[in-house]
């Protein structure tokens, strides 16, 4: 069976900035590709979103975060606890900007917690789109930014899959394992006696791999629609409207526009933007202002789900 | 006029022990002494739940940590990030156990951030009930707990306030304000010429002043009822039932007949409990097993308020 829809699909835990408010929380999303599960950004009460919107604890193994300024970050300590009382025994792979080792390890000092899990923590320092993570379904990739500290963009890129057998082919042709691995794999098979069964004719093509990027705190630069060129979906921050367009260049944040213009670009399939200042009660003109360059924008809200490709 | 029944109020933020549930958020409550706010303990999201429960981050000045474990104080930093981003410039005053400086300073430190406010940190040492704060309507102490790490209650007296002039008294007797501050003391007027004015005759008593105790985390011990003796309202941590007794000793914790025998023995009005372990779906078996000691018990819940005295 070819995998559903469901198979790599984005859902927003937070979209407000520094400051949350009655009904938005900090940064956190959710990438959920074939039921690993990718917590990128931590902000305060990500836990409790993870809870209202039911993602499994369990599944996530890998922690993304762009920057360590508290609104993306606050939540990391309380979840690892979480984690902790839960009694977790895998892995946890924490992807986060220098100097992350120490504030982690003195945290735990501080507080004398000894984890009963491994915490791989991989600081990320470069300033080169680099491969961090390659796992059998996914490659992500970290990109630099242009904040006040450093900050990472992610790129998710999900890996083609095997083509899938038509089921009654199998009985039909009679195909062995091996067969049927070598027919997944794109190659034909010729049987002893010359007999071909050819890929084309058993097995259908597998989805084409979907991609998300993850554009975090930041201003605009020209060059970042380079490194989110052509994903399915885009999010990036958009702080701010025009009307404050000289408060983003202030402190290193976009605005509404600047997001699109990255994602028109870039060719991007879909934007969603988020990181909303406070000064916004709803994200209605950010919204606009964003469609007025690429119409296939959409502000998020906590608890949606985008399902990608 | 005297003071209405709101000018002592408790409002509960949240009811979880260390893991938080999808309807239960870690410790915080507010306590509202006539318009100046107490914030109690500070778990993670505290910030959000004041905004959900239009709590007036304005009219806090102080903050009350109980003990240094996260679940009551990863809400801390983010909540002094907010209220920097905001524009405070009002001194907020936090009292926490030692070592806190050393933690908040390393904190502004690593995040690199200025707070545009004095922050007074008040260091909690003594194994004595002491008194930390004498403000013109209440009396803040703390008093030692006991648990795994330093941790403390503390108890709110609110002061007798002055009597009340019956507003028709002032034109009958043509009371001047001299007089009037007289009187409000409890003091007769003997005018020239020999005139009496009776302060039982012009003025109304003032309502009985009101206590809250709060207990955090701690196990159970006999002294700890002369700490809370009287007071109008207790909270009082039950972390577990009668089921889990040798998990409450084992972890220095209460289970809700502890609390209700700190009550009963302390002759308390009302006790309210919380800080519920995650195993307890509903507390409900907690506030049976607390009432069958205690019977004025009520389970907390998020944004309940008790209106005290």
């Amino acid at each position: 069976m070819p995998d559903g829809d469901m198979s790599f699909r984005l859902t927003i835990l937070g979209t407000s900035s520094a400051l949350p408010t009655s009904d938005r929380y900090p940064t956190a999303h959710v990438l959920n590709v074939h039921e690993r599960l990718f917590l990128i950004d931590c902000g305060e009460g990500t836990q409790m979103q993870m809870r209202r919107y039911r993602i499994r604890f369990g599944r996530i193994n890998h922690i993304f975060i762009s920057h360590l300024h508290g609104d993306h970050f606050f939540g990391l300590y309380p979840l690892l606890s979480s984690f902790n009382l839960m009694g977790r025994k895998t892995p946890l792979h924490l992807y986060a900007p220098e100097p992350v080792e120490d504030l982690v390890s003195r945290h735990l000092s501080d507080f004398d917690i000894n984890l009963g899990f491994e915490l791989v923590i991989h600081a990320l320092g470069s300033r080169e789109c680099t491969l961090i993570l390659n796992d059998k379904r996914v490659e992500v990739f970290c990109f630099p930014l242009r904040h006040r500290i450093p900050s990472y963009g992610f790129l998710f890129r999900e890996k083609r899959a095997e083509r899938n057998i038509i089921p009654e082919m199998i009985g039909k042709h009679s195909l062995s394992i091996a067969e049927i691995g070598h027919l997944k794999r794109g190659e034909d098979i010729v049987r002893e006696g010359g007999e071909v069964v050819s890929c084309e004719s058993v097995t259908i093509p597998p989805p084409e791999p979907v991609s998300y990027a993850f554009c975090s705190d930041t201003a605009w630069f020209p060059e970042l629609s380079e490194y989110v060129r052509g994903v399915d979906l885009l999010y990036h921050e958009a702080t701010f409207g025009d009307d404050n367009e000289d408060l983003a260049h202030k402190t290193g944040h976009s605005t509404a526009r600047h997001a699109a213009t990255v994602a028109r670009d870039a060719g991007v399939k879909k934007l969603v933007i988020g990181h909303f200042s406070a000064r916004y009660k709803t994200a209605d003109i950010l919204e606009e202002e964003a469609r007025q360059v690429f119409s296939a924008t959409e502000a998020a809200r906590e608890g949606t789900s985008y399902i990608v490709g």
